[in-house]
Formats: C-alpha cells, sequence, structure tokens
C-alpha cells in the first residue's frame, strides 16, 4: 500500500515536472535527464514510468484535460446557462494557463512544432468549445445567424493566443483579457431576448 | 555587379529556406546544414552571411516585419478610416501567414519557447494594432468606453491564435476567420455614429 502511493506521488512529481520543462523549453529541448532531476527522481524511475518523451508529454496533455474536465464538472452545477458555463469555463481555463503547469503545458505541446504527434489537448478543448456553443443553440442562447463552429474557431484562437502571447503577470492579468474578450463578443453572440447574460456574469 | 546580384539573391534564398525550416520544425529542431541544403547553397556561403543560427533567425523576423509594414503601407492609401485599416490589415495578415513563410515563420519565432531571445515580429505587430487603435480613437471611430490597450491584447491573442492553431486549408479559412473575429468584435468597438464602418467592409 505505502509502495503503491509512493510510486503515484513519483508519478505525480514526473508529470509536473515534465509539464514545467516543456512550457518552459519546448518538447524539442526537453530531456528526460533534466525531467528526472527535476522532479528529484533517478532515470531509472522515469523510465519504469514512461518509456519515452513522447509517453510522458502524452501523459501530461492527458492531465491537462482531466483537469479543465474536472473543473467544467464543478462550474456545471452553478452555471445559469450554456452561454454562462463557456464564459466561466474560458475564464478558468486562462487563469489555470497562468497557475497551473500542466494546463500550460498541455496547450503549449498542442502547438508545439517540434512535437509532431500531440494535439490531444488542443483537439479535445476545440471539440468542447462547439459542443458547449451547439447546446447554447439548442437552448435558445445565441442570436440569430450565429455559426456555432466559426465562433467556436475565434474562441478558440483567442485562448491559445492569450497563452503563447503569455505575460510575466500572467496570473494577474488572465482574468482581465478574458473578460475583455467576452465583453467584446458577447453581445454579438448572445441572443437578444436573453437580456441578462448580455453582460459578462461577475467572477464567482 | 553581377557578384553582388548573386550574393543577394543566395541571401534571400537562405532566408526563405531558414523561415520554411523554423515554420516546420520550430527553432530548436531546425540544423544549419538542413537550411543550407534546403536554399541549395553551401555551408560556407551560409556562415558568410549568417554567422549563427539566432542572426539567420533575427533576420527571418525583421524580413517578415518589412512584409508586412509593406502591405500595411500599400492598404494605408486606399482605406477609408483608422479602422478600416486595422481590418484590411488583419485579414491580410492572416492570408498572408497561409501563403508567406517568411510571415508566418515570424510568428512561429516570436513564440517559439526553445528561441529565448527573438519576439521582435510579435512586439512590432502588438505595437502596431495599438497605436492603430489610438489612431482610430484619435479620430473619433471607437464607441466610448473602448480602451485601446486592452482590445489591442484581445486583436493580438486572436491574429496568434489563428496562426499557431493552424489548419491544412489555410489559404481558404484564414480570410473567414477574418471576416468571423470581426463580424463579431467590430459592433462593439465601432462608434455607434458612425455606421457605415459597423459592418466589415468587402475584402478589395
Amino acid at each position: 500500500m505505502v509502495k503503491q502511493l509512493r510510486a503515484a506521488r513519483t508519478r505525480e512529481a514526473l508529470v509536473l515536472a515534465a509539464a514545467e520543462t516543456f512550457a518552459d523549453d519546448g518538447y524539442a529541448l526537453s530531456s528526460l535527464p533534466a525531467i528526472s532531476r527535476r522532479a528529484g527522481v533517478s532515470a531509472g524511475a522515469l523510465h519504469f514510468h514512461f518509456p519515452s518523451k513522447d509517453a510522458l508529454a502524452a501523459e501530461v496533455e492527458s492531465a491537462a484535460r482531466r483537469s479543465v474536465e474536472e473543473r467544467v464538472a464543478v462550474r456545471r452545477s452553478s452555471a445559469t446557462s450554456e452561454l454562462h458555463l463557456l464564459i466561466t469555463v474560458t475564464r478558468e481555463l486562462l487563469v489555470a494557463v497562468a497557475t497551473d503547469a500542466v494546463v500550460r503545458a498541455g496547450f503549449r505541446l498542442s502547438v508545439d512544432p517540434s512535437r509532431k504527434s500531440g494535439t490531444d489537448f488542443g483537439r479535445w478543448w476545440r471539440t468542447w468549445v462547439c459542443e458547449q456553443l451547439l447546446r447554447a443553440q439548442h437552448q435558445g442562447e445565441l442570436a440569430e445567424g450565429v455559426a456555432p463552429d466559426r465562433v467556436a474557431a475565434v474562441i478558440v484562437a483567442a485562448t491559445f493566443g492569450f497563452e503563447v502571447l503569455g505575460a510575466q503577470d500572467r496570473d494577474r492579468i488572465a482574468p482581465l483579457h478574458a473578460d475583455q474578450f467576452w465583453s467584446l463578443v458577447l453581445p454579438q453572440l448572445a441572443a437578444r431576448s436573453d437580456g441578462f447574460v448580455c453582460a459578462v456574469p461577475p467572477a464567482s
């Protein structure tokens, strides 16, 4: 039992160290020895858990996705509409990118030209945004003529753009970015009749 | 004279080959031998023109910037307002990213974590967008309460996001992305009195 717990902690430390390294230096320059050193773990232990850098990157992408999925589940219970959930999750994602190396690395790996095979997190986020807009449309929350797939492309581009541009004071400006984006976009997106949703809901 | 012309052509071929390589593989994985081979130029000729990979990347970023500056100069003469110029240049930039390896590499290098020193093109684009919004504000073209620096952050993030997300059919979808973005954002951005500018101007 103690052994299992220790193995789980080692694995977690490796995923975090890998995420930090990938996000800082890009996939190509990240070396397994540097990652195991950062995690305080032996090279043998790293290879026991992850046979390759690619496997480690895939696990970072999966962990990023699970992290955002958990946030979505929590927010869903208090969201007043599908559009409200989309806005809340986008804001939370931009904050997570600033404060959580795993989510940040998920974004980074999705668009890293030196990692050809992995786009799991980016693809998942794009699909989620598109499906969420379809749910909003189904509930009559979108203005007439709004095409969910095209609007999804704009939302996904903006979230990726805010991430890659980055900033020193990420955690301070991330929510401002999200609010600025929604205050520009929402009035065109939301059904006119649905007055309350035309203002960006306050952060909770 | 022939010698000078040949030197200029060699330099141009090297910049193009470097841009294609940086955009495809990222800065870290791009090697000088691969770039000189792609340009059909000897390793000695490459080193004569560019002492290092960093110098070559800096030249690609400068060339990207000059390319966009030239487009801005051409568009300025036919633009009907400062906001119109901003919209036209953004659309043109997204098309250029699809069709011009140098502009694409300019974007890529600006956000490549494996190239620590270079952000020349990205910084220039951000500054240009912000100054253009200030000019629009000065001309009374912006709605009341619009903060040029914050809106600039959204526009710059979206353009970077569209670029890094990429697509196979870039040249076909790039203008659609630009139009979708502006049709969402412009009604909030433009002064209400300035009716004609509230619709995205047709591509010229």
